[in-house]
């Protein structure tokens, strides 16, 4: 199978966004007052294309995989986590399921690769949609899990490829204008280190912290797994070549879906490491994506704040948040909405009569 | 009339305290791994005194009032802005009312003491509650503006003392346990300025800022007004005195507002500069007002940020908000709610069957 890579063109538009700015600026309120919420309406109406944006039907995708690094001890928690947090997304009682019911957002779950077989369920016999609130599991496994990178590469390029294919027809599938990411394997906090390590040249001490919660020994020990990583991967230096080796079948997913998503402008909203290093990767390969991206928060995982320098991104929170799951994207979610509100719905001085700045 | 204030007892209670951080550890993630919305739980929990928090029926006050300084050039804006801005609010088309329709929070204003009459209103005959959604306009007002505080005092210990009780009164009647704080009044950010500085012993120069858009020119004009006003009330150091002083009937107003919601335990939602001034005021009169307050925002009001510290307060957002009128509090508003459900419906490990830290 040779990878496919949806084209992803540039929405920049300077007269379309001079003139929400313009908007923007005439609403009841001194010029800029607004701070983030003000950009937060003119990215989302440049995304969509709307001087008067609706976010519609939200879905929030929960990409899940193993990873065959975890064998070598980079993660405080055991490979199992894995299935049993995919079951506790199904149940309703993780992090991800009360946010994503708090705000209506429909919850989906991705098997991209997890090392366990759920049991087929009722309330999603062939990818039918399931009762309004109910959580979604898509069935898209490549593999039982990646292999150990450290070894040789994560994934085959084939396998690669139609984790890239399935992200992409899963979100043609999916209704609405937004996708808010999110993601779950036992050590793909190490993924997110290595990507952003071999794409942006930084040291890999400086780009891993404790993941869901390694002490000083055990990160000291997951940079020098990852450093051996890097060694035996050296040589390689294209995008997808990269993804394949250091792999993440849920990161690999992720990025097909992003693609997807920018191609259709959905709003695009970015979690935390892991996420945003399935961006970094998209990015890439098609830099267009990030006009469509809003980045819901800065994360307390070390890496993270070099990624979104990397990438020029000014994320929405800064609360300390690495639980991953797509929880800060979640969270976050309700300012989105607020936003748009605030173009469609103030009020500018001449419609409402109050006088403007004396000087 | 003599000022009554009313005794705000500490709710502090270690064991309950431990009791609802020892609920979130068990929570199926990484102990301490959601940050600030674990600690927005913790805090809205104690305040309320349950380990399953509901926040019921949000109130959101706007307390306007005009001041006398506002004559000496302090502001970017001309007076009539307070009383076109109160009509904004009522016809739906500021930031604010856009914010609470959105989130579904009750939008209460107060004429505290705008220089205008309002007509009497159809939807609010004799106080009687307005449709759902509509805002409510309640006549509080008890001078028409203040006086110019750098001549004498803003308002006498009667009028102070009124507009406290009409905050007391007014809290009384609101239905819910949340209580998020606004305001309106062109020239207000001048009154917060000069509480903090005499409250806190600031330099005026290091507290001053553009307000809703002064230049350098105009921030330096300003500080030299607030300095004339210190210097003219140099020798008090009641904090009931210093509000009558520098005044604001919107920020007297409010401190009975604070004082009342702290003692009925509802959580007080802080927006920007001036309503933590209101805070700060309350807090020098019971110190236990800020066991019941969230600060919803780091506002882009240069003094904002020291009072802030003084306070020892977090906020929750830094989107460089500077217009007032509770946008911030209603714009951070989902957040808490959100934070309420993670503490009532996550699962726990033991619940969910999941694999605890290996180590």
């Amino acid at each position: 199978m040779s990878t496919v890579i949806p084209e992803v063109v540039s929405i920049h538009d300077a007269s379309f966004a001079a003139h929400v700015q313009s908007l923007l600026d005439h609403k009841t309120k001194p010029v800029g007052s607004l701070g983030m919420l003000e950009q937060l309406a003119h990215r989302i109406a440049c995304i969509l294309g709307s001087e008067a944006p609706q976010l519609q039907e939200p879905q929030i995708v929960v990409f899940a995989a193993d990873h065959g690094l975890a064998a070598r001890g980079i993660s405080a928690y055991p490979v199992d986590v894995t299935w049993q947090m995919v079951e506790n997304f199904m149940a309703g009682g993780a992090a991800v399921s009360v946010l994503a019911r708090q705000h209506g957002i429909a919850l989906n779950v991705v098997d991209c690769g997890v090392a366990r077989d759920f049991a087929v369920r009722e309330q999603d016999p062939h990818d039918k949609l399931p009762k309004p609130g109910q959580p979604r599991l898509w069935r898209r496994k490549v593999a039982y899990g990646t292999q150990d990178c450290s070894q040789g590469p994560a994934m085959t390029e084939q396998e690669c490829a139609l984790a890239i294919r399935n992200g992409v027809e899963l979100v043609k599938k999916l209704p609405g204008n937004a996708l808010l990411l999110g993601e779950m394997g036992i050590g793909n906090t190490s993924t997110a280190s290595l990507l952003l390590a071999k794409l942006c040249g930084t040291s890999v001490a400086e780009v891993t912290g404790m993941g869901t919660g390694l002490d000083a020994d055990g990160i000291q020990r997951k940079v020098a797994v990852l450093q051996q990583v890097l060694a035996f991967h050296q040589d390689i230096t294209d995008p997808l070549q990269i993804l394949a080796a250091m792999g993440g079948l849920e990161v690999a997913t992720m990025v097909g879906a992003i693609l997807q998503a920018a191609v259709e402008r959905r709003v695009i909203v970015v979690d935390g490491f892991i996420t945003t290093a399935a961006v970094l990767v998209a990015s890439r390969l098609q830099p267009a994506v990030l006009e469509r991206c809003v980045y819901a928060h800065r994360s307390g995982e070390r890496g993270h704040t070099l990624m979104l320098l990397e990438l020029r991104a000014q994320p929405l929170l800064d609360w300390h948040l690495r639980l991953g799951e797509g929880s800060g994207a979640a969270t976050a979610w309700p300012l989105l909405p607020a936003a748009c509100a605030i173009l469609r719905e103030m009020a500018s001085f001449a419609s409402a009569g109050v006088a403007t700045k004396s000087d």
